[in-house]
Protein backbone atom coordinates (compact mmCIF):
# COMPACT_ATOMS: atom_id res chain seq x y z
CA UNK A 1 0.00 0.00 0.00
CA UNK A 2 1.18 3.56 -0.52
CA UNK A 3 0.91 4.90 2.44
CA UNK A 4 1.35 8.48 1.25
CA UNK A 5 -1.69 8.13 -1.44
CA UNK A 6 -4.61 6.68 1.44
CA UNK A 7 -6.92 9.35 2.08
CA UNK A 8 -7.71 8.42 5.86
CA UNK A 9 -5.70 9.41 9.07
CA UNK A 10 -2.78 6.35 8.70
CA UNK A 11 -2.86 6.87 12.49
CA UNK A 12 -4.52 8.73 14.92
CA UNK A 13 -3.25 10.37 18.18
CA UNK A 14 -5.71 9.24 20.73
CA UNK A 15 -6.45 5.39 19.36
CA UNK A 16 -4.94 3.22 21.88
CA UNK A 17 -4.62 0.48 18.28
CA UNK A 18 -2.62 3.03 16.17
CA UNK A 19 -0.33 3.46 19.62
CA UNK A 20 -0.02 -0.38 19.66
CA UNK A 21 0.79 -0.69 15.65
CA UNK A 22 3.63 1.81 16.26
CA UNK A 23 4.84 0.26 19.23
CA UNK A 24 4.35 3.61 21.48
CA UNK A 25 1.47 1.02 23.68
CA UNK A 26 2.45 -2.35 25.08
CA UNK A 27 1.01 -5.77 23.28
CA UNK A 28 1.53 -9.19 23.59
CA UNK A 29 1.88 -9.24 19.34
CA UNK A 30 1.06 -12.72 17.48
CA UNK A 31 1.67 -12.21 14.48
CA UNK A 32 2.80 -8.83 12.22
CA UNK A 33 3.06 -8.16 8.23
CA UNK A 34 3.32 -5.07 6.35
CA UNK A 35 -0.47 -4.16 6.61
CA UNK A 36 -1.69 -5.73 10.05
CA UNK A 37 -1.09 -6.63 13.38
CA UNK A 38 -2.24 -8.86 15.27
CA UNK A 39 -2.57 -8.93 19.43
CA UNK A 40 -3.56 -10.54 22.27
CA UNK A 41 -7.25 -9.14 23.35
CA UNK A 42 -6.52 -7.96 26.83
CA UNK A 43 -10.06 -9.06 28.13
CA UNK A 44 -10.64 -12.47 26.28
CA UNK A 45 -13.88 -13.71 25.56
CA UNK A 46 -11.79 -17.27 25.59
CA UNK A 47 -8.49 -17.84 26.30
CA UNK A 48 -6.29 -17.29 23.45
CA UNK A 49 -8.68 -14.53 22.00
CA UNK A 50 -6.52 -12.67 19.22
CA UNK A 51 -7.53 -9.17 17.68
CA UNK A 52 -6.07 -7.98 14.59
CA UNK A 53 -6.27 -4.84 12.87
CA UNK A 54 -4.77 -2.92 10.02
CA UNK A 55 -2.13 -0.62 10.75
CA UNK A 56 -4.14 2.21 9.04
CA UNK A 57 -6.39 3.84 11.61
CA UNK A 58 -10.02 3.80 10.04
CA UNK A 59 -13.07 3.29 12.48
CA UNK A 60 -15.33 1.37 9.67
CA UNK A 61 -14.52 -1.12 7.02
CA UNK A 62 -15.94 1.27 4.41
CA UNK A 63 -13.54 3.67 5.41
CA UNK A 64 -10.41 1.36 4.34
CA UNK A 65 -8.90 1.57 0.67
CA UNK A 66 -10.05 -1.65 -1.25
CA UNK A 67 -7.83 -4.30 -1.06
CA UNK A 68 -6.49 -2.97 2.41
CA UNK A 69 -9.28 -4.93 4.29
CA UNK A 70 -8.40 -8.34 3.12
CA UNK A 71 -5.08 -9.15 4.80
CA UNK A 72 -7.09 -8.60 7.59
CA UNK A 73 -8.83 -12.09 7.19
CA UNK A 74 -5.82 -13.69 5.54
CA UNK A 75 -4.11 -12.83 9.07
CA UNK A 76 -7.15 -14.18 10.60
CA UNK A 77 -6.80 -17.52 8.74
CA UNK A 78 -3.31 -18.25 9.39
CA UNK A 79 -4.13 -17.76 13.53
CA UNK A 80 -7.37 -19.83 13.32
CA UNK A 81 -4.86 -22.51 11.75
CA UNK A 82 -2.19 -21.87 14.74
CA UNK A 83 -4.56 -21.61 17.43
CA UNK A 84 -5.97 -25.33 16.33
CA UNK A 85 -2.22 -26.71 16.72
CA UNK A 86 -0.85 -24.79 19.39
CA UNK A 87 -1.80 -25.97 22.94
CA UNK A 88 -4.58 -23.40 23.28
CA UNK A 89 -8.06 -25.07 23.43
CA UNK A 90 -9.23 -24.21 20.31
CA UNK A 91 -11.84 -26.92 18.57
CA UNK A 92 -13.26 -24.49 16.48
CA UNK A 93 -12.72 -20.30 16.05
CA UNK A 94 -15.27 -17.60 15.74
CA UNK A 95 -14.52 -14.64 14.35
CA UNK A 96 -16.38 -11.67 14.67
CA UNK A 97 -15.92 -7.96 13.50
CA UNK A 98 -18.22 -4.65 15.20
CA UNK A 99 -18.64 -2.29 12.41
CA UNK A 100 -20.20 0.37 14.14
CA UNK A 101 -20.83 1.46 17.51
CA UNK A 102 -24.29 0.08 17.22
CA UNK A 103 -23.07 -3.69 16.36
CA UNK A 104 -20.61 -3.61 19.64
CA UNK A 105 -17.61 -1.85 18.45
CA UNK A 106 -15.79 -0.39 21.53
CA UNK A 107 -12.59 0.46 20.06
CA UNK A 108 -12.89 3.09 16.81
CA UNK A 109 -10.18 1.07 14.40
CA UNK A 110 -11.25 -2.25 12.69
CA UNK A 111 -9.92 -4.85 14.65
CA UNK A 112 -11.33 -8.57 14.02
CA UNK A 113 -12.13 -10.97 16.39
CA UNK A 114 -10.55 -14.49 16.57
CA UNK A 115 -11.84 -16.08 19.52
CA UNK A 116 -10.86 -20.22 20.09
CA UNK A 117 -14.17 -21.95 21.07
CA UNK A 118 -14.88 -25.33 22.41
CA UNK A 119 -17.76 -27.44 23.47
CA UNK A 120 -20.11 -25.81 26.40
CA UNK A 121 -17.49 -22.43 26.88
CA UNK A 122 -20.90 -20.41 27.23
CA UNK A 123 -19.76 -17.89 24.24
CA UNK A 124 -22.28 -17.53 21.43
CA UNK A 125 -24.85 -15.33 19.52
CA UNK A 126 -28.10 -13.26 20.67
CA UNK A 127 -30.51 -13.16 18.37
CA UNK A 128 -33.55 -11.13 18.33
CA UNK A 129 -37.14 -12.03 18.94
CA UNK A 130 -37.79 -12.53 15.24
CA UNK A 131 -34.87 -14.77 14.32
CA UNK A 132 -36.04 -18.09 12.98
CA UNK A 133 -38.55 -16.98 10.67
CA UNK A 134 -38.02 -17.84 6.96
CA UNK A 135 -39.56 -14.69 4.66
CA UNK A 136 -40.86 -15.64 1.29
CA UNK A 137 -38.61 -15.44 -1.48
CA UNK A 138 -40.18 -12.78 -3.16
CA UNK A 139 -39.00 -10.62 -0.01
CA UNK A 140 -35.42 -12.04 -0.09
CA UNK A 141 -34.96 -11.20 -3.76
CA UNK A 142 -36.76 -7.60 -3.19
CA UNK A 143 -34.27 -6.98 -0.53
CA UNK A 144 -31.50 -8.79 -2.78
CA UNK A 145 -32.24 -5.99 -5.68
CA UNK A 146 -32.07 -2.92 -3.04
CA UNK A 147 -28.77 -4.17 -1.94
CA UNK A 148 -27.46 -4.57 -5.74
CA UNK A 149 -28.97 -1.26 -6.43
CA UNK A 150 -26.87 0.63 -3.87
CA UNK A 151 -23.87 -1.68 -4.43
CA UNK A 152 -24.00 -0.24 -8.17
CA UNK A 153 -24.67 3.72 -6.76
CA UNK A 154 -21.13 3.59 -5.64
CA UNK A 155 -17.61 2.64 -6.12
CA UNK A 156 -16.87 2.22 -2.70
CA UNK B 1 -6.97 -18.72 -8.72
CA UNK B 2 -5.85 -21.57 -10.67
CA UNK B 3 -9.01 -23.92 -9.92
CA UNK B 4 -6.95 -26.77 -11.67
CA UNK B 5 -4.61 -26.43 -9.17
CA UNK B 6 -6.72 -26.14 -5.79
CA UNK B 7 -6.17 -29.32 -3.19
CA UNK B 8 -9.44 -29.48 -2.36
CA UNK B 9 -13.00 -30.10 -3.62
CA UNK B 10 -13.87 -27.35 -6.18
CA UNK B 11 -17.50 -28.38 -5.60
CA UNK B 12 -18.94 -31.03 -3.19
CA UNK B 13 -22.67 -32.70 -4.40
CA UNK B 14 -24.28 -32.53 -1.15
CA UNK B 15 -23.17 -29.26 -0.04
CA UNK B 16 -26.13 -26.45 -0.57
CA UNK B 17 -23.40 -23.75 -1.13
CA UNK B 18 -22.23 -25.32 -3.82
CA UNK B 19 -24.97 -26.04 -5.41
CA UNK B 20 -26.06 -22.58 -5.05
CA UNK B 21 -22.54 -21.32 -6.22
CA UNK B 22 -22.59 -23.53 -9.62
CA UNK B 23 -26.86 -22.20 -10.16
CA UNK B 24 -28.39 -25.33 -9.06
CA UNK B 25 -30.24 -23.94 -6.31
CA UNK B 26 -31.97 -21.03 -5.84
CA UNK B 27 -30.52 -18.07 -4.13
CA UNK B 28 -31.34 -14.25 -4.08
CA UNK B 29 -28.25 -12.96 -4.99
CA UNK B 30 -26.67 -9.71 -4.00
CA UNK B 31 -22.83 -9.79 -5.66
CA UNK B 32 -21.01 -12.10 -7.40
CA UNK B 33 -17.58 -12.06 -8.53
CA UNK B 34 -14.89 -14.17 -9.47
CA UNK B 35 -14.09 -16.08 -6.57
CA UNK B 36 -17.19 -14.78 -4.22
CA UNK B 37 -20.57 -15.05 -3.79
CA UNK B 38 -23.08 -13.20 -1.68
CA UNK B 39 -26.36 -13.88 -1.17
CA UNK B 40 -29.70 -13.19 1.20
CA UNK B 41 -29.47 -15.36 4.24
CA UNK B 42 -32.88 -17.52 4.39
CA UNK B 43 -33.01 -17.28 8.29
CA UNK B 44 -31.42 -13.89 8.64
CA UNK B 45 -31.11 -12.59 12.25
CA UNK B 46 -32.04 -9.32 10.59
CA UNK B 47 -34.00 -8.09 7.73
CA UNK B 48 -31.05 -7.97 5.49
CA UNK B 49 -28.35 -10.44 6.95
CA UNK B 50 -26.30 -11.08 3.62
CA UNK B 51 -24.43 -14.42 3.32
CA UNK B 52 -20.70 -14.36 1.55
CA UNK B 53 -18.65 -17.50 0.62
CA UNK B 54 -15.91 -18.60 -1.58
CA UNK B 55 -17.59 -20.12 -4.35
CA UNK B 56 -14.83 -22.97 -4.27
CA UNK B 57 -15.92 -25.87 -1.32
CA UNK B 58 -14.11 -25.39 1.79
CA UNK B 59 -15.32 -26.57 5.22
CA UNK B 60 -12.44 -24.61 7.30
CA UNK B 61 -11.10 -21.31 6.23
CA UNK B 62 -7.63 -23.07 6.72
CA UNK B 63 -8.66 -25.21 4.15
CA UNK B 64 -8.71 -22.25 1.61
CA UNK B 65 -5.45 -21.91 -0.41
CA UNK B 66 -3.11 -18.92 0.75
CA UNK B 67 -4.85 -15.83 -0.19
CA UNK B 68 -8.23 -16.79 -1.52
CA UNK B 69 -9.92 -15.68 2.07
CA UNK B 70 -9.15 -12.39 1.40
CA UNK B 71 -12.03 -11.97 -1.10
CA UNK B 72 -14.38 -12.96 1.03
CA UNK B 73 -13.73 -10.13 3.32
CA UNK B 74 -13.34 -7.38 0.58
CA UNK B 75 -16.57 -8.38 -0.82
CA UNK B 76 -18.48 -7.91 2.52
CA UNK B 77 -16.86 -4.45 2.91
CA UNK B 78 -18.54 -3.42 0.05
CA UNK B 79 -21.91 -5.05 1.17
CA UNK B 80 -21.85 -3.20 4.70
CA UNK B 81 -21.31 0.22 2.58
CA UNK B 82 -24.29 -0.70 0.12
CA UNK B 83 -26.45 -1.80 3.08
CA UNK B 84 -25.69 1.43 4.81
CA UNK B 85 -26.75 3.23 1.38
CA UNK B 86 -29.40 1.25 0.91
CA UNK B 87 -33.14 1.64 2.83
CA UNK B 88 -32.97 -1.68 4.84
CA UNK B 89 -32.33 -0.34 8.11
CA UNK B 90 -28.63 -0.61 9.09
CA UNK B 91 -26.95 1.81 11.65
CA UNK B 92 -23.81 -0.45 11.74
CA UNK B 93 -22.97 -4.29 10.87
CA UNK B 94 -21.93 -7.35 12.90
CA UNK B 95 -19.72 -9.84 10.72
CA UNK B 96 -19.55 -13.49 11.68
CA UNK B 97 -17.50 -16.73 10.78
CA UNK B 98 -18.84 -19.54 12.55
CA UNK B 99 -15.48 -21.64 11.68
CA UNK B 100 -15.87 -24.99 13.21
CA UNK B 101 -19.07 -26.82 14.39
CA UNK B 102 -18.15 -25.96 17.62
CA UNK B 103 -18.60 -22.44 16.91
CA UNK B 104 -21.80 -22.77 15.46
CA UNK B 105 -20.90 -23.68 11.73
CA UNK B 106 -24.10 -25.36 10.56
CA UNK B 107 -23.27 -25.49 6.83
CA UNK B 108 -20.27 -27.07 6.17
CA UNK B 109 -18.94 -24.43 3.12
CA UNK B 110 -16.92 -21.23 4.57
CA UNK B 111 -19.38 -17.88 5.02
CA UNK B 112 -19.38 -15.32 6.70
CA UNK B 113 -22.66 -13.49 7.77
CA UNK B 114 -22.89 -9.62 7.39
CA UNK B 115 -25.91 -8.62 9.80
CA UNK B 116 -27.68 -5.08 9.66
CA UNK B 117 -27.90 -4.02 13.37
CA UNK B 118 -29.50 -1.04 14.42
CA UNK B 119 -30.31 -0.05 18.26
CA UNK B 120 -32.09 -2.43 20.29
CA UNK B 121 -32.53 -5.25 17.60
CA UNK B 122 -31.75 -8.14 20.43
CA UNK B 123 -28.88 -9.07 18.62
CA UNK B 124 -25.38 -9.40 20.08
CA UNK B 125 -22.78 -11.86 21.33
CA UNK B 126 -23.47 -13.94 24.35
CA UNK B 127 -20.24 -14.23 26.51
CA UNK B 128 -19.12 -17.23 29.09
CA UNK B 129 -18.65 -16.92 32.73
CA UNK B 130 -14.96 -15.77 32.57
CA UNK B 131 -15.47 -12.89 30.26
CA UNK B 132 -14.38 -9.23 31.76
CA UNK B 133 -11.76 -10.56 33.58
CA UNK B 134 -8.18 -9.07 32.83
CA UNK B 135 -5.28 -11.70 32.61
CA UNK B 136 -1.65 -10.54 33.93
CA UNK B 137 0.24 -9.14 30.92
CA UNK B 138 2.62 -11.99 31.11
CA UNK B 139 0.05 -14.59 31.18
CA UNK B 140 -1.29 -13.02 27.46
CA UNK B 141 2.57 -12.77 26.65
CA UNK B 142 2.89 -16.75 27.29
CA UNK B 143 0.03 -17.53 25.04
CA UNK B 144 1.52 -15.12 22.21
CA UNK B 145 4.67 -16.99 22.84
CA UNK B 146 2.43 -19.83 22.46
CA UNK B 147 0.79 -18.81 18.91
CA UNK B 148 3.23 -17.72 17.29
CA UNK B 149 5.24 -20.27 17.73
CA UNK B 150 2.60 -22.52 15.90
CA UNK B 151 2.26 -19.90 13.84
CA UNK B 152 5.96 -20.37 12.87
CA UNK B 153 5.28 -24.12 12.19
CA UNK B 154 3.83 -24.74 8.83
CA UNK B 155 3.38 -22.81 5.90
CA UNK B 156 -0.43 -22.77 5.99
Amino acid sequence: MDVARVRFPVTAEDCVFCRIASGRAIASVVREDATTLAFMDIRPMNPGHVLVIPKAHATLLQELPPGSSAPVLEAAREISAALRRSDVRCDAVSLYLADGREAGQEVSHVHLHVIPRFRGDGFGLRVGPTYGAMPPREDLDAQAHRIRTALGSSTV
